[in-house]
């Protein structure tokens, strides 16, 4: 069986990604088509499967068209799902439109591939929650979780290509005694953090620390486990970090736990302290894995708690390869 | 009453604040006699005060030096405390070589100038606790603190001048395409992050990490409060933020906490999420209060509980600032 794909959003970082992953990890692709925002229409992208002309996403029919990824905007998916769907064409959603619908599953295939059944439509996590789920679901099945706290520390990716660009050249603005104007962050990222990802909720969180409590609840399917998040933007370019403090059910051995990241799917166990290996930015970009490390009984919790580090590819795990992983699921 | 002042590592990231801060806070100085390593004696700095020329700091004699500033490594400090003592000259380490010594008061001057008493020497706080614990402190005296997890975002002036020459001169080489060689730290700094400061403790944690733990609880005096902090080089240059969970005794009224910290010494309060503004870097680099915001009742420990980010000048209060402090205390 071979499919008709199309990428919506094929001229951002995730739709690059995305087109490379299909091809890297040869999907069964009949047709690959391209689709962008009327300004990209018409640009010819050189593809591993030949050159390809963009078309233009507002004007997409849909039709014959097997799986389609959306990686545009929330508002975008809000108005063109539907139409897709009708024209029996399985959505992969990289927005965060539908995540919190019921109906709508919200997958991570080492974890519940099982809720995709016949669902046309299905949402591809939050990057945040993506990347530091894997070790979290490691400790959920085998030793329970009771609280989770974690602190990230975000790369400027998570914007996109806008935000990776800015980085770099406000960086070199910077350096260079020019004056730095932010634009596609809240303020200059240049040599700088900032504590602020997406809008701020009522109760003091960003709407991105709350997508980790939905989302991992959502996915993990144990809505009482209790989660706060503080997510920092840091100026890195593409790997999303995490240092995470679980509290768990039961008592946790160490040795136990490693042993079994190092047999878990997508997981690298990367904790030698002695050697100072451990997750980092420059070792977790460009690999499909993410890196879990500096892995230690919490001062906190004890026995009953384990503290980690966290490190993946915002745009692989953390978008387009875990969209290229669902569709893997659905063969 | 004028004193005479010795800086000793005067030509280093501490010792160059320490001089800007003694004569911009007016210090009441007789004469100021700097040192530093062999290597730089003989050099002449140009001070406020005029011109004075580095002397080498371990030919150092410290008679007629009423205070000392030592911020040259804890091995020197340990080697030449004692001979200053005996001169009669109070000493305020910079390093960690007595801090956790019963005997030797650790000093945040808002919190704890009455341990100081007859002491000729005063242990200065690592930069990490020094930041964190001015709002920390509010809390604990008014609502009490069971436990505490603290995620860093270390600045690379911790690793003084030639941590913050790597960063600039390792960020140009990446931007450039050159390769990047760490020296001053474990792996590149460049649009990095390393969760590894200081060296490894046998329980997982870095000693930073510890000194977080055991320094925290000596400021306040208080040795049962839990403490989880996982400690991260970040690029950027010199102010350090964290990621602060608490776990209150007593519920914890966030408009009191709020009106608290506006009346606190040392702490500008930054909290105005709806125009993004809150502590970072760019916005508290070079002034001598912390900033701190992003207050919210924790998810974890609801009305018990109250997250924060709290970033800090790690040259000033983290190190120079507070140094000073200390000094004013004894007046």
């Amino acid at each position: 069986m071979v499919y008709n794909i199309g990428i919506f959003g094929a001229t951002g970082k995730v739709g690059t990604e995305l087109i490379k992953v299909l091809y890297h990890r040869k999907y069964p692709i009949k047709n690959l088509r391209l689709f962008a925002s009327e300004k990209s229409a018409g640009n010819v992208i050189d593809t591993p499967g030949g050159e390809i002309k963009v078309e233009n996403a507002d004007n997409a029919d849909f039709r014959g068209i097997d799986i389609a990824f959306f990686a545009i905007s929330g508002e975008w998916s809000k108005k063109f799902t539907k139409k897709a769907v009708k024209e029996n064409c399985t959505v992969i959603d990289n927005s965060s439109a539908f995540r919190y619908d019921k109906n709508v599953p919200l997958v991570i295939p080492e974890i519940n591939s099982h809720t995709i059944k016949d669902n046309k439509l299905i949402a591809n996590p939050n990057c945040t929650t993506a990347i530091a789920i894997l070790p979290l679901n490691v400790i959920y099945k085998n030793f329970g979780i009771k609280k989770i706290i974690m602190s990230s520390y975000q790369a400027a990716s998570g914007a996109g290509a806008k935000g990776m660009e800015e980085l770099e050249n406000s960086t070199r603005d910077y350096l260079n005694g020019n004056p730095v104007m932010p634009k596609a962050f809240q303020h200059s990222i240049a040599f700088n953090l900032i504590p602020q990802i997406d809008i701020f909720m009522e109760n003091g969180y960003t709407k991105e620390e709350m997508k980790v409590v939905w989302e991992t609840r959502k996915i993990l399917e144990c809505e009482k486990i209790d989660i706060s998040a503080t997510c920092v933007r840091i100026p890195t370019f593409r790997a999303h970090a995490m240092a995470v403090t679980v509290e768990t059910e039961q008592e946790i051995d160490l040795d136990d736990y490693r042993n079994l990241l190092n047999e878990a799917a997508g997981i690298n166990l990367v904790d030698n302290p002695q050697k100072s290996l451990y997750p980092m930015p420059i070792t977790s970009t460009g690999i499909y894995n993410v890196e879990v490390g500096r892995i230690r009984h919490s001062n906190i919790f004890g026995k009953n708690g384990v503290d980690f580090f966290v490190c993946g590819d915002q745009l692989l795990k953390g978008a387009a390869l875990n969209a290229v992983q669902i569709a893997e699921a659905l063969l």
